[in-house]
């Protein structure tokens, strides 16, 4: 089918899918204001393929087809290629203000991570559906995160089975489902949701242990979308999230059929932590590249705003920015490392640098609540006791505020950037982003389990060995 | 007229105010929702003084006339008054949900620390200004911040002259002074304005140089009261802030006339960083007093959450949590301490510590970021996915929720604690709350100028030329 | 027999004690120098004794008998006699250049929590003991801190018994005990050495749950003081270390008979852990008094050497100091408030907060390193790289240094000022502060576990049910 | 004259060079035992060469003659060659048990940095000295800190002229100079010493502005070797620095006269900043190399003493070895990454990304008294309380040990590897590793300051803009 075009992933998502939103059952995604916001924004990853702007980066071709397909869907061969789609989800994200897209990011994670880890028959489900996806350039949600329950038990456990997704019944055409995923991230405006196991499982978890995908609309699936961030969102005030907008959904599967050809998992719970993984590891690289307009935000705006006030030569300014700046950098440094030091695995499918790529989420995660006390630091108080969009649009108020909130630079400038810097760090969307840093992707406890894992001691303890003269005195 | 009521509170704000709020005129604040809610919060203030269970803590007794009044304006003579106070402060914050309600204790603040610099007809003034607040029970406001302009100049230097608040006229009876102040909180619904320069002042600067007292409905006297925050707040999805709000305001003086009864400082530049220094120790020392209901939510809703989620016997949880408690508790022992340490100063006031207020704040101020980040790491990322007030009050919305979000506690307990994390963390209030930590009652910079200025550096130095024989050498 | 002179406490270790020091056996501690400089510091503890300027606070009355002793041994009962002990030990510890003496200072500690926590015949044994030590004014070490083994199994599990102190025999007479003990301060220059189990234990450890006391000149007990710091100690270059020194022991007990009236705990494992604790929680309290010289001293010569160096007024600089400020203040306000929340437990014996006794200890002990980085960053890489003592006294030498290194200071101030820096930071003695931090009177581990445990989170949890609704929905 | 061995090296070294040690005149370097274990170690730079085992990494060959030369003389023409550049570094570090050797790498920081920053006649000198040196294979020391006197002045207007070395002769054939440079890293057994300035300077400042090379024997020039590490280093207890040893220097210049064409700079101040941060920005990529070793120490001996104590599966223990991992593994990738994003610049010298170099540098210096902390907690107070070599060669004493210090592994291995911390963390070397860590090849001050200079704020600025719309809007 070729490249889509934004307005024909607008269109293609009126199908019968099962939504809710505000208690509401909502017939036409497109109709109901804030969804169609999360609409617009993820249309971006179409309209980066048409942008000539962004052609180069956005669109890849078969070699042996010479058919166009979007570079969301350029398996990794190299480290150049995994730079490669760095840049482009730091684009859309940097074009999606500061918030990813995901639509095709997230599945195309799924689909390397599957495509690395699986064998055989699974492997040749996946790789269909992988054409499947790429040809007819899909979005594709992934739905990972089980409900949980208790969390101190493992799903069997669970005083309900269906905390966790599981499967039901096994017929001679395909499988059935049920249970429910929370924090699926854009299936609400997805052409199809991968479902993957949340974690390792034993033996006694085998039901749990199952991993497929469907169409969004199929029967017994609804999703119900968070009201997180649910307002009316002035532009004046809200410079980014009137504009940029992401879905999060309870996923439930109430006895929903796969067929076979979408099965890539059932019933082996040996294969559940290394699905997982192998998601999670393409995944984080994917986190750590959508977080670099991010990190730039709260550098350029800091930055700005100590120049508009005033300040920005006064020492414990100039301490503050550095900081900012040794966080995004190195951040940004260890994002780009992950990709020159990826391996090429199974399959001849380069991943990132395991160690390097925590490093990088772990370091974003663990310094991002700081850097928000640095930006609010340099921004002033304003943040929180500034006028609003009406009070800029009466002409009396607002000569008032020009008068009095001119600073190095006009009332306006300096107020539209303060509004965006409330908008980023601490209305929904701030606090969107923050819970995001500690969470999305795997938590800061994952991110340190996985360094500790990824990391090879042998070098350095050989040289402790060796500077004790542990092996010369035997 | 004796302790006042709530009701009487209310009431007594229905005067000739000049309001704005959201770009419109308000005629009536009790008939605005918003502000509404921000004058239910601060008749809290008046409300403990009638109420049993607190009267003991809000109520003082002229001991010559015997005359109650409102334990607010009791001024401090020793430790244990600045105890009590901290723990009335407490109190009230504790029953506002957080938030200060501050009615009464800014301008109190205000109030001791002029009594406490001034000497003279102008301590005198002051003085009736305070009886007469003490006795008619009235809610003061302070307006301290000017807008500043450009910060890198002193107001003289200011390309606009009226960015610092400043005396235009002197008559016969009173002053004229123009300009703005912004940040003044809970100015709307006051009854009376103390203002108070910002900062120390040189010569140049003698115009800017200028403390009063007026009526909030005085001629010429405008506020625009912030936006921020402005929303409709379900009680479901938001439990602190649909009861809980203070006011914001850029209070605007345009052309002002004071009577000399309510001038307090006039043209002595010399005066007015002293006076500025004396409001701030008294209001730091409140600052951190009704910090400390916000610190035990942060640690209860954090222990809480993670007994609902099965995950409180975790190590890395046990970890976060002792890292909270850390925080809070250390913020409590110095605010405890910095009563303790009080010194009785000039006229028979006692201050709390310098050194130890400001330890205390400048604690409170550079941990909340990193403490945020703790209680949403043990709250988990529910609090930016999860459902509404509309989806809740659905029933069949309600069910699948009951269904799905139960964990070791039901659904309905585990969702509300996660709101009220949300409301506190990641929305505006939580956004209110940390630009605050950061900026209220001073900046950090301010802080650890004072922390610098406050320590007597006597001991330590004369003990590092002992170690090192310097006086012995001799 | 009334307050000791240090003259006798030096003559009164000239006994049959079993010391090796070396890799030799020391018939004389005396006679050894650096020995003697150990012994020469502990005097401290008998001087203060008989010097006018700290007699109020070193020595104390018997009410009843009016007899002197030692106010180490006041067993405290209210805030005021804490505070005076912090006092005490302060004031000794700072005479000892920032090395506590420790010789009553310990033992006290062990007899006030086992006087505390023990009861009959057990507590009688203790009284009596402690009436021995306190009007014999004698010097009593505690060994606690068994040499452990392989840390993941308990006492009975290790591959050899003897890596707990056991009990290996009951007779009529009393009990043979056998194994070792490590970093056993002071009990080389003391007369007593009390023994307490190091953890809690189960039913299996029985043996090991063992407390006593014995003289340091026992048969069968030997001690292995620490090469640790042993060198030539020039008096220019180690202006601390070359008076002031601290001796750490493997103190082994090879079938040391104990007689009864000696014995306080023998075999009962579920006061093994009480006992462990009630040390503990005095014992904390003894170290963050003992600690607050050595803060001062980093804050002081911090301070001193950016005047001599003439950086004192630079920004960045001027930020280092205040966080030392911080780090020291903090600590100090948290022990004296230790004090001040004291609860008198049982017999009437006044304990500190254990809660702010640990926020102290942690406090101090998580940011001594980072303390570390700032005093060597005021200071300069002189630091390891100036002139030695015999450099100094070659008046050659000394010309060329007095030139080159003189700053805002003399070269022989800044010189002197740089070696107590050095000596404190970076040396043998920087070293042994720096572990002691982390270490000694319990891990930061430990530390953590005690804060958790003693913060009553009542009140904190209430209050986020209150906030979130919890109890009101019901 | 082609690679010249360790044995060569040392000889080279006996000449009429005036160097003081301890207060003493020494006439032959290799005669004094401190001073020997230092050229000892030096002399790894020349072994390396001749063992095959890095011949390939430590050899050049010059593609036009053919004649091999020290690989650390090859000037770095792209990327690769800065990653070799920096393998050799860590890898003789390495061997150099965390120290390095020092005497061809600064000499060839320096040199690079010239012959990129100068042009014409002065470049040409320059290069003629490079040549000398890598045809000679010579040791070469760089003085570039003057002793500064009152750092709050510039060098003119100092107490004493001498405080920064100055030109205070121009003749015919060269120029006379005066004055003293501190810390001044190997000079006592390098053949050479390279002089550069050791800031900006102004016009009046010009006599200061001087940069030239001279052997270490040149009359006049007289080096007093510090003090600091002196000592008797058994080898049991000081398992590193009984070995391995770096000498630092005050190199007084007492009317030294330099020809012309060793005159590399002379009173020209502009070019003195540029010369200075030149040197600088190549040699801090040599520092995080050599950090790399030290790194490795930290992380290896706190990982196999965790084992060997029988804790390494406890969770804080689990929880601090994975922090020590993510601060050795940050330092390795930035520094990798400096080197990748290296630049080829004037006269086509590839010099290490400024930005990413001092990230590394800065995140080595900030954190590392953090790491002592980590593994000082992991190896456990016995560190220092230990014994010494003496105890352990007495065959009564080490039975003793052997049965009390066994743990998960025997008490020797145990002991070696606690005495290897020990010596890395608590002694002088580990004082020595802590302070260079803060002030060697720039204090954390410097460090932050090139970050924010290197930092290129346009493309995050312009972002901040566009998300504000502050460019639509117009």
């Amino acid at each position: 089918m070729g490249l889509a075009t934004a307005d024909e992933y607008r269109g293609s998502l009126r199908d019968g899918r099962t939504l809710w939103y505000q208690g509401r059952r909502i017939p036409d995604i497109l109709a109901e204001p804030d969804l169609r916001v999360a609409v617009d924004h993820a249309a971006l990853d179409y309209a980066v393929g048409h942008d000539p702007r962004y052609r180069d980066l956005a669109v890849a071709k078969d070699p042996a087809s010479g058919a166009e397909f979007s570079a969301f869907y350029a398996i990794p061969r190299c480290s150049d290629d995994l730079l490669c789609r760095s840049r482009l989800i730091e684009t859309v994200t940097g074009l999606g203000g500061t918030m990813v897209t995901l639509v095709k990011e997230i599945g195309s994670d799924a689909l390397f991570g599957l495509l690395r880890v699986l064998e055989g028959e699974q492997r040749e489900r996946v790789f269909a559906f992988y054409e499947h996806c790429r040809d007819g350039d899909l979005s594709v949600a992934v739905a990972q995160t089980d409900v949980k329950g208790d969390r101190s038990l493992p799903p069997h456990a669970q005083a309900d089975p269906d905390l966790y997704v599981h499967v039901v019944e096994e017929r001679s055409d395909g499988i059935v489902v049920r249970g429910a995923k929370c924090h699926t991230s854009i299936a609400a405006n997805a052409h199809e949701i991968v479902v993957l196991p949340t974690r390792a499982m034993g033996a006694d978890d085998a039901d749990y242990a199952v991993a497929f995908a469907v169409p969004v609309d199929t029967p017994g699936l609804s999703l119900y979308v968070s009201a997180y961030g649910a307002r009316e969102h002035d532009a004046f005030e809200f410079p980014i999230s009137s504009k940029h907008k992401m879905l999060e959904t309870l996923t439930v599967f109430d006895d929903v059929f796969v067929p076979w050809e979408r099965v890539f998992l059932c019933r082996e719970p040996e294969l559940a932590g290394p699905v997982a993984l192998a998601f999670v590891e393409f995944h984080r690289f994917t986190a750590v590249s959508y977080k670099l307009p991010l990190l730039d935000a709260l550098v350029g705006t800091a930055s700005l705003i100590t120049e508009m006030n005033g300040v920005s030569t006064a020492g414990h300014i100039r301490e503050k920015l550095t900081q900012l700046v040794v966080y995004a950098e190195t951040v940004r440094a260890l994002t780009e490392m992950a990709a020159i030091r990826a391996e090429v695995g199974q399959h001849g499918i380069a991943s990132p640098d395991p160690l390097t790529t925590n490093l990088a989420k772990y370091t974003f995660a663990t310094r991002y609540h700081a850097a928000l006390e640095l930006v609010q630091d340099c921004a002033g108080g304003l943040l929180v006791t500034g006028p609003g969009g009406a009070d800029w649009a009466n002409p009396e108020v607002r000569t008032v505020l020009e008068k009095f909130y001119a600073a190095k630079a006009p009332a306006e400038d300096r107020l539209r950037l303060l509004n965006t810097i409330s908008d980023l760090t601490t209305r929904d969307l701030g606090g969107y982003h923050a819970v995001l840093a500690v969470h999305a992707e795997g938590s800061i406890e994952a991110e340190k389990m996985q360094i500790f894992r990824a990391y090879e001691p042998g070098r350095a303890v050989a040289y402790a060995r060796q500077l004790a003269g542990l092996d010369d005195h035997i």
